[in-house]
């Protein structure tokens, strides 16, 4: 098998011209998709994959250096595309994955029809010039040293404030069990290299159209991180969800599958 | 995506580090692998393809001289596997598929780790010095009219005699259903080819491991044609199988998966 589908899993299902590519978040896996694929899956060929580090992907294709910071990642994802020798992709990213995503298309805006992105931030840290992207940094860094020294205890704090759905309790124990099932370094290196991003100037240079679906009560990311997103990305497209917490897909697989067609339907 | 896994209708699924690839058979598509799969999934890695003029392959690819004979449909399974950038495969093929693997690990013996041949046969038309293929070339021209002449009695005819298990009659239904989905001028042609192929001394050329799993009471190939096989193809093993009708992959998957990875556990 090319060493690229080995290293990231990558499966290849549905019926379809056009390609859409999903590209999970921090912390899980391209089973998290499980609740969408199956809408796309009768028009559309579906490419997934797990990332370095994540789900069933080759651990032994981890390097420290090349995933310190989210271009690591964007490397893979443009090889992932290259292996498939896809023309033009939909490009469907959740979370992190949304800037990896968008960091992609900067490079290789030929490759990208369009960018959907669930929950993006370019910058999950506030600044000093007023920029408020949720986290102040002392959290985040008492949030890693936790992942250190309690890595079992942090998923369990974590997962439920980020699923932030108390009425689907499996959710929440579906992500605590994701996040624990990952190796405690690389999953905290994969934290260090989200939470410390700053892709903001990034934003100007993507020309590719892209929809950006802002949760509402997203404990990661503000809505106004949502607004600053669309704000700064030419060529974007702003739905505010109904749905609450930071796993649309999961979550509120519904809305999340109709404003993903409905943004679909103008290309 | 990549033209050739459009063309032959790609999937990849499963985990492993081993890759399997399935060829169905003649008048079928990789949906008929569905009962295989799912014993195989965690622990290979698994591709699927339709052949080009079967299941959901791109039919604008069809070329009449090129399917004019096996060698055709070995060149895109070539290509598969080289579009897949897989070192050694294990190739799984149900009937005609058989012949393609074998002339693929022919052309390319280090592709194959080994092939696994379900219902296989060199020749399916009986000769004059004494081979028994099982058909009379008579008897084949006349199936061949029959498909050109009337396609549809022509399926509700075959499918029950080929399928040999009156007590699953879904069975002979789906197979029935299959045959009548594809094009009638592709299908009588990829007949055609099939029925008059002849790969007797192709046989001697062949190095790869083989499996011949033959099937009791299977109407299409006689239980000769399975000992003739594994007479003269080196390195190959023979098993007889309690399971009658020409698919037994569909009719009894569980004894089918049981001497294929009886078989697999020797490398």
């Amino acid at each position: 098998m090319n060493n690229i589908f080995v290293r990231n899993n990558v499966k290849i299902i549905g019926e379809g011209e056009k390609v859409i590519i999903f590209g999970h978040g921090f912390g899980c896996d391209q089973n998290m998709w499980r609740f969408i694929t199956p809408h796309f899956e009768k028009e559309f060929r579906l490419v997934l994959f797990d990332y370095v580090g994540s789900g069933k992907s080759d651990l032994t294709a981890y390097n420290r250096e090349k995933y310190s910071n989210l271009h690591g990642y964007k490397t893979d994802l443009l090889e992932i595309i290259e292996a498939l020798n896809v023309e033009k992709v939909i490009f469907i990213g959740h979370s992190v994955s949304s800037m990896i995503g968008m960091l992609a298309s900067i490079e290789r805006p030929e490759c990208f029809e369009s960018l959907i992105m669930i929950g993006p931030s370019p910058r999950y840290l506030n600044d000093e010039n007023g920029y408020s992207g949720g986290f102040d940094e002392r959290d985040v860094i008492e949030l890693l040293n936790m992942m250190e020294m309690n890595f079992i205890g942090w998923a369990s704090y974590l997962a439920p404030i980020a699923m932030n759905n108390p009425d689907q309790p499996m959710l929440s124990q579906e992500l605590e069990a994701s996040f624990c099932s990952t190796d405690p370094v690389i999953t905290r290196q994969f934290a260090e290299a989200t939470f410390f991003s700053d892709h903001r100037e990034d934003l100007l240079k993507a020309t590719v159209p892209s929809l950006i679906l802002q949760c509402a009560e997203d404990s990661i990311v503000p809505v106004e991180v949502g607004e600053y997103l669309h704000r700064y990305l030419k060529n974007s497209t702003f739905r505010m969800m109904e749905a609450k917490g930071h796993y649309p897909h999961l979550s509120h697989p519904e809305e999340t599958t109709r404003f993903i067609k409905e943004y679909l339907s103008f290309f």
